[in-house]
């Protein structure tokens, strides 16, 4: 018999419909676990795709709707990106990142920087979309770590289990190629643990201060992305002892005046 | 009955010793496996702490032997660090990225960029060491693709089984606080899964065209180490159906000319 190891599961949830605004995500959640013989259990995290809560929350644009300004033409030129999506990446923007060829990376207004302010274009259509409307884009959440909390909360009140909750997306990053998972949302589980203090084997305290949680949840849930046709927009996580909670996914933004790489 | 859920699991493994350099890292593994009841299958993968290997390799170097040059001594001012640290730095690196107060990041002689050339200053002591010897620091592998293909051949070879391999560190990156779990070698899986020409729901073509597998692999396995006391240094990795194999962990670097951020 194997001794008790550290281990944890991850489990992609079957039975979600493609999401139309007006839905609640806590009641997709709920029928998605009855359509995957699985019920919460006090400690699971819930990985839930930030495509699920914009498509819910109707974060919908009709890119021909979007009128370009100047500095979205301008911009658009530098990219050869589509002026429309420039205009509303800018609207979705607290700065400019990096602008060059088929390169628009932008600080949003929630503090994340990653292209295209994290405009969605593949999976963008709303159901009730008009034959010959579009092309239909997708907007981040509008408050990840507020639907986050309201999410935990209601399954709270509807499950009785006290889950954490992370609302991911993927990014591009700099110095490596290929996007990873990362934590846009959290709620329930510190989304940076601190380490400080904590001496190592030889009593010198480590050096690793602050380790990303939330985010290597993101990453962990998106391994499942491959392993799935129809996607995994929840992912349930099992078998961590989470620290308790504290920072939320706002919490994993540099400020920009510490950034060196601003 | 639970339907067939996509499904994946994390395994700390048990049973390994403080490494020393001369050990061998795949009868570690196979000593961990037994302690730990388990057996290697098909399609597993063994995400390995570059700190085994490093150690394994005897990469430790003892800093009261480092004599720090007129540039190491510079820069060791700049960023309020031991010189002789800065020196070693300055050894295994290819450029510096950015030098601020308690700050250096550098391209590694292996691409990475990362703080302090990944050199590791916590549990760095070799067994062997003499008393009043050190400070005590560990250098990252000498090739961590070369050892994550050594690793996967040798455990074909004594456990009949195929698996991917990943070796990996935690880094800290721009933009986003805390550390995540990196691949800094990897063999038996794509590092880069490349998923373009794959159309979604509404027949586009997917934008996200590049997935860094063996990063999130190395994510995933880095939740574990917030679950041991002892370490995490052999995370087993079951239920992924691989892509046939390609990129390395190498091919994760981007190209100092294609960074926008070097």
């Amino acid at each position: 018999m194997p001794a008790v190891l550290p281990r944890v599961e991850l489990v992609a949830l079957r039975g979600v419909p493609t999401v139309d605004p007006g839905m609640e995500p806590w009641r997709l959640v709920v029928d998605a676990l009855d359509a995957s013989g699985l019920a919460l259990e006090p400690g699971d995290v819930l990985v839930v795709s930030s495509k699920i809560i914009s498509r819910a929350e109707g974060r919908f644009v009709d890119l021909s709707g979007v009128e370009p300004g100047a500095v979205a033409r301008e911009l658009a030129g530098r990219t050869r990106k589509d002026p429309a999506l420039v205009e509303l990446a800018l609207r979705e923007s607290a700065a400019i990142s990096r602008a060059e060829p088929n390169v628009l990376v932008v600080r949003h207004r929630l503090g994340f920087v990653c292209a295209n302010a994290g405009i969605d274009a593949s999976n963008a259509q709303p159901a009730a979309a008009e034959p010959g409307s579009g092309p239909w884009v997708l907007l981040l959440p509008e408050d990840p770590d507020g639907s986050a909390a309201g999410l935990r909360a209601v399954l709270h009140h509807a499950c009785g289990v006290e889950i954490g909750v992370v609302i991911s997306d993927s990014f591009g990053r700099p110095f490596r190629l290929g996007t990873v998972g990362v934590a846009i949302g959290s709620a329930g589980l510190p989304a940076l643990v601190d380490h400080r203090g904590r001496p190592d084997r030889h009593g010198r305290v480590l050096e690793h201060t602050f380790t990303a949680l939330a985010d290597q949840l993101a990453a962990a849930a998106d391994l499942l992305a491959g392993q799935a046709d129809e996607g995994t927009p929840f992912v349930l996580v099992r078998g961590l002892t989470l620290p308790a909670s504290g920072a939320t996914a706002a919490d994993l933004v540099r400020a920009p005046g510490e950034d060196l790489y601003a």
